[in-house]
């Protein structure tokens, strides 16, 4: 019986956010809040999803989802079969526009492409858990899309043992992607690629989203104000204060660019002491969180995180689109657990809900099942499943 | 017996700090809060000063102090001499570098070169009281050295009437330049010039100081954190960025030079209502805040005030050097006095000295004594005297 646990990281962007609307390079790197999929098959020709942080659990008969004849390139995605996303919505029948329902619909159309004769006779179950917050801005549907390509890719024999890596990432980037769009339309591939490739990327519209090189993990604390993201309320802010003075927003826009380059060239440096790569990378936060708040995209709770971590000497900026959603706070190496524990405490005061987390760790992979037989049981010990060694294959 | 009130203002920078030091143009307006200087002649050729504000109450004898024979240009001032400077600080001994000491020998040094035979015969006295707090970024020294220029040049007959108002104030501009010299050293000549001509300038660093055509008077709430300001400081670490990330910092400057040209911009429009007008200028003052506590100036007494009155739907900015010191909070016309009252308790709530004033109003003026016989009868009426219409002469 074939089972694999996948697992995915969510993203946060570092620098740039906005600014990536006018063309400029913005940064974004893996998150250590991951999601974690289940996926093993069963005897009897059913489809058994369970999707415990959408509140759906549901079995599909395997004869009621239509599955596509090979195509040209084979395993690599099709263009986007617009018809049978109709038909599969029809069949999963979860209502329309909510989280579960894209959920589902884009599962079954990844199934309904990649699974295998073999794997149809038996049918599976595929369970998938997250600890990322949904609708953060912090890559939670491009994770799920990461852990559902993964998981189906390896189930039907698409990642054979000896393929390449990087062949296999891409291939597990490329069928993600086709899971955002089902998710979001139109998505931008920043957010699966990297929760597929991990570490941290560089990217500008319409162009080749790059690896940023020697990127080092890093500490952060990840706030979440609770205060709502309007993501279209503020681009739009940001836009009409473009329209209404271009002169002082496009180098504005620029200094933002600037700041996605100045923290490549710090990565860059050979030689360069940790300590003060950290140091100035925690002055490209400030700087850049300075521009944002300049757009106007700050919000009151995203100061009232920036006041509570700079009086105890740490450096913190919105991340997303502002407005509310997550802060990022620098957690430099020389931070005692005191002063994190101190800040965490302050701003839980404040009613926000802080993670200690990581940016720039491993992307996508794969645990061939030895020890937990269900998500729940793997999620009560995930530390230290996740952190103690077990054989994580990574693409990379 | 010729008596004579002068009075001149202070200024704000209203965009444009830091940027300065870097070649880009800032803009600064005089402020409503001024200095008041009253001029009579004695009989007993004696020089009396007066100048509360600095703890000085002293008396020299005409004959002790050295007067300078007619040079070429003569009534415009030639270059500095350090010759005299040197003597003046001997005779006025009262050490070195404190603000009386400066004070006393500024005014000494215009005495020493444009008192006539005439006045010398019968001797003054001269008084000063200013709104201005000392030292906090608000032009009082210029507006003293503005006070002085004209008091002297007003009563030994340098402005003499039907003297075109323009070349009326270029000597008063002069001469308080001088006087600024003699107190700072190196002064910059905005300071001075704000406070002679009145309304806003715009001005780069080696050209020309500008008026800003068509300012329209501003009212702000003017708030004093009292935290010291730390000029140099604050100078020194926009530095530090600047060397770290120079391709970061300069489209930042760029973008508050770009500031002053659209506020410039504003004003020009022909036909653009007042109310969208102050709507538009608030943005600026905004962004510019931003790109300031971007640029690492701000403090976190400036963005309490920032805070407090952001609640309420104004916009403020930091004036000046920033690390602490003053905060202008625009009050636009729709502004009611019930709101305005509240942010002034908040302000004061945190041990914060608020002041209602506006900025674009007058610059110098001189009121031929009518009623008031000294400084402090006139400031207990100041309100009265100054904007129920006695006859001011600004030299507009």
């Amino acid at each position: 019986m074939p089972s694999y646990f996948t697992s995915s990281p969510g993203k946060v962007i570092l620098f740039g956010e906005h600014a990536v609307v006018y063309g400029k390079v913005a940064t974004a790197g893996s998150l250590g809040l991951r999601s974690y999929s289940l996926v093993q098959t069963r005897t009897d020709r059913a489809i058994g999803v369970s999707l415990p942080d959408v509140q759906l659990t549901r079995t599909w008969a395997m004869n009621d989802i239509p599955r596509q004849a090979r195509w040209e390139g084979y395993p690599y995605p099709p263009p986007m079969n617009e018809a049978l996303l109709e038909q599969l919505a029809k069949i999963v029948n979860l209502g329309t526009q909510t989280n579960r329902s894209q959920a589902a619909i884009a599962l079954m159309y990844l199934h309904s492409h990649l699974t295998t004769d073999e794997i149809a006779d038996k049918g599976y179950d595929f369970s998938v858990r997250s600890n990322l917050p949904v609708g953060a801005g912090l890559g939670s549907s491009a994770s799920y899309s990461v852990c559902v390509a993964t998981a189906l890719l390896k189930l039907n024999g698409h990642l054979a043992v000896g393929m390449d890596a990087i062949a296999q990432r891409d291939l597990v980037n490329q069928w993600s992607f086709q899971a955002e769009k089902v998710i979001h339309g139109n998505p931008s591939g920043i957010d699966n690629t990297v929760s597929t490739f991990g570490g941290a990327v560089m990217f500008k519209k319409g162009e080749k989203i790059e690896p940023l090189p020697g990127f080092q993990s890093l500490r952060f604390l990840l706030t979440n104000t609770r205060v709502p993201r309007e993501t279209q309320v503020q681009v739009a802010n940001v836009r009409k204060l473009w329209e209404k003075f271009p002169t002082v927003v496009n180098p504005m826009l620029d200094a933002i660019n600037e700041i996605s380059a100045s923290c490549k060239d710090l990565f860059s440096q050979q030689g360069l002491e940790r300590a003060h790569l950290l140091t100035q990378f925690g002055e490209l936060v400030d700087v850049n969180h300075g521009l944002l708040a300049a757009l106007g995209v700050s919000h009151p709770s995203l100061e009232k995180v920036r006041e509570i971590s700079s009086k105890l000497g740490l450096k913190s900026k919105l991340t997303g689109a502002g407005g509310g959603g997550c802060a990022l706070t620098l957690i430099r190496d020389d931070v005692s657990t005191e002063t994190v524990a101190v800040v965490k405490q302050l701003l839980e005061a404040e009613g926000f809900n802080c993670m200690e987390t990581s940016v720039g760790g491993p992307g996508a992979g794969i645990l061939t099942l030895n020890g937990p037989t269900s998500i729940t049981e793997f999620l009560s010990h995930e530390k230290a499943y996740f952190e103690q060694g077990l054989d994580w294959k990574y693409f990379v």
